[in-house]
């Protein structure tokens, strides 16, 4: 590796009296500083994006992955302890946002305990968000998955992050146990608006499974503390074959308004996904599969077929191309509104999309 | 140069699944990521800044140019290929805000081929920001330039960043070429709210000329698919004869409303402008010139005098005094309002205002 | 210290024309860039948080300092000429946010000569806020101090940052001089809306004591220009004597409205403080004290009793736990409010609160 000679030096600066030279921290053990991201953009077309039945063209942040930019870094703090911060922000290359909140992705410091696992303080994932992300074919993507959210009305899933978060996560051989709680904050009563996740997963060899839950609570105020609640249980795994990898599972989704409304009924959902992915060449990595949900009270029942194709150009460049229809069921026009962009609201019983992009990592 | 220890790396973190080690990278091939920044502020005075004719002070960001910080980073992909990045944001280091986008200057990723050039995905500088930039004495300066967009009313001037773009630029020998397309992303309308741009540039010794040609579209909605349409074109160069730099071009803009009205009629206008920079020692260089705009409509025609020294500390930092006074054709009073600095409505038919400051890159 | 291979750069990139390489800085001289921050977060339990007075668990982010990221550089210019720059933002551990404005702790550019001080542009830390500092011994904690600012009603204290500012400080021998000046920008009256504040402190041995002076000045129009007032004068000091290091101060605050109301009156008071702080091992250090402030008009008169416990973990890592209880006199009901976080408008005569964290400085 080329060594590039630098002018940047870590240190601690503007803290007033307690202002510590930068030679003080080597001898406190070695730590790191890692500036890293994912920058994601590519070229869309989405059909029936409106009411009349147009469809779209656009430049797309995060075809394959939210693009993001972070600053992570760990201490050494010997005897197998260190200290460990990450803050995490979404960008949106095409418009040069950023995510609503700055760090919305990730801020936190923890402790780290080897044999013994992490606690961590701050705005987090959820236990749920990290345990089945390896068990997505789409991994998540924008462009198409169905697994966090749903592009269906009324859209399901499970909460991607939590804020006012204690969460811990550890590993013991080929199995990981993972658990947060994220505070209410409400004076009122200790458990409004509270949210908590576990997870258990398994690892050895070609097997990989989990099973998790996740429940959110929101919309409790001190005047009314009763809390709205999207529970969550999600069973997942993928086994690896050499030749093609087999990925799937099930998320069963149950939301309580805490008032319920014509609006905001309760209403569950199951979710299964069945995908594979198989590298074609060295270069080449097919990935497909269908995403279908059992929507128990409205019967829409949209089914997602989604598949991806990336090209390597180097370990951290590849160009993609993307592609996805959705449809629920009967096709019975605006009242089962079902798309394949989960970020977006749809308007028709069916949609499809595709783009090309080009993600790149550092 | 001095070498500072480095307790900083360069990793791919907190992809889940696809989480890859540093030195994976390494073997990839050679890349970076580059923090920069452009660090400026002044004081400035500014005569008859409100409809009493009161003046005022202020410590004002970016006097020379906008104060601004930024990443970037490329990966050597072999062949003459690269993929490149770039995120840039103003920075007010007056109140201590960024830009109303954080990565408002520049979000974009790409692909870079030489001999061939580079294409970039994202919100980008348009072609005719670039290729007009070496041309302007002023160098696009807040304090003062009337080249990207003039203080007076009604404003004139072309897009400077675009949004949902795909831009091209490849060099050739003594040749320049640049293109971009912003998607409009209105669902009726392929061309709604879509924008493009067009450049040529040579230089060669002490020449260096360019033209450049730049639509905005705007305003667009699916009910109404029409844009308001904003066009410039602009011819300039520059001649260097070694005592003194000369610069020169003529932009021409027609602004062409969807719906014309009262507040936003169709208008037209050429903006003339000449001027020259001169190191007169190894650490000062001047630089003064003038321009002048035709406004075909309401003929109020102003005319800005600028000029700017620099005092050189170092190749990176330097002190700088600007100067500018402006005034419309007639002294006519409250509607023909023009003032020198760009960013800020005028409120009377001239101004005038000076200011000192510091600029750091790094 | 062990080295880590780099794939940084520190280049001028992105600004067009006046693009430089990286070797020609090299050549102007030795420059820094830093990346550093406070990552600290902690759980609170805060009693009697709300008219019913429910108290209320919450993760904080900040318990002990605000969570902090910054970049920050200097350049040497020869002659002991630096040029020095900082951005500093707040972050906010427990939702990802940042503070409002993005660079709302720091964001200068500045000009520093050994022997004679530095001179800064921009949005900076007020002079009070730097010279106090040294001498609260819950170090401005957010839990829990009352020096910056009081959790009582009316709330009382100095101004922390200021905009559009000139600031100066100086270090000679023992002594250390500091001024700063901001323009209010308002055109009608130079002095609307501005800012200004001095410091002198003296350090030798254990000895180190201060006084300064600040005026803040808001609520200024062009219609209306008269300036609502804040004004403090702070004396302060510590004396280390070994086992145990003593800090003792008095705030002097006088408020003085522009336009006098029933919700903002004309108002004063003192605030006395006297705490201490001890090593009782290699590893922990306790702090404690009180606060005391007399409230001129109202006469509620807070007290609070604050102490923290910091246990290090390295020269850069520590848990924490930090506890206080505040009442005003009388414990007369919902017309003297009195709290123990800085943050936040209290709602009862009287609170506690406590938390244990961990903060991490990079």
């Amino acid at each position: 590796m080329q060594l590039h000679t630098i002018a940047t030096s870590i240190a601690i600066a503007g803290l007033g009296a307690a202002a510590q030279p930068v030679f003080a921290q080597a001898a406190a053990g070695t730590s790191t500083v890692t500036i890293y991201g994912i920058m994601d953009a590519g070229i869309e077309y989405r059909s029936r994006n409106n009411a009349d039945g147009d469809g779209v063209w656009r430049v797309n942040s995060g075809g394959l992955n939210t693009s993001r930019l972070g600053f992570k870094g760990s201490e050494d703090l010997g005897d197998g302890m260190k200290a460990v911060f990450n803050l995490e922000s979404e960008v949106n290359l095409d418009s040069g946002t950023s995510g609503s909140a700055l760090w919305g992705r990730l801020a936190y410091v923890g402790l780290e305990k080897k044999g013994l696992g992490t606690v961590m303080l701050g705005r987090n994932s959820t236990t749920v968000y990290d345990f089945v992300l390896p068990h997505d074919f789409m991994g998540y993507a924008p462009q198409y998955s169905y697994l966090t959210t749903s592009a269906s009305v009324p859209s399901s899933g499970y909460t991607s992050r939590v804020s006012n978060a204690v969460k811990y996560v550890g590993s013991f051989g080929g199995f990981k146990l993972g658990a947060h709680y994220g505070f209410g904050e409400v004076s009122t009563s200790a458990g409004a608006n509270s949210a908590y996740g576990l997870g258990a997963a398994y690892s050895a060899g070609a097997v990989s499974a989990q099973v998790s839950f996740d429940e959110g609570r929101s919309g409790a105020t001190e005047a009314l503390p009763a809390s709205t609640r999207n529970r969550s249980a999600i069973a997942s795994g993928s086994y690896d074959f050499g030749a093609a990898k087999l990925y799937a599972g099930l998320r069963a989704t149950k939301r309580s308004p805490a008032v319920p409304s014509a609006t905001d009924v309760e209403f569950r959902s199951d979710l299964w996904w069945l995908g594979a992915s198989a590298p074609v060449s060295q270069a080449v990595t097919l990935f497909g599969g269908v995403y279908y949900e059992n929507k128990h009270d409205t019967g829409s029942d949209p089914t997602m077929f989604a598949g991806k194709a990336t090209y390597n150009l180097s370990k951290r460049t590849w160009l993609y191309a993307v592609a996805a229809t959705a449809r629920s069921k009967g096709d019975n026009g605006t009242h089962t509104p079902t798309g394949v962009f989960r970020d977006q609201v749809p308007v028709g019983a069916q949609q499809s999309g595709f783009g090309i992009g080009v993600q790149h990592r550092f």
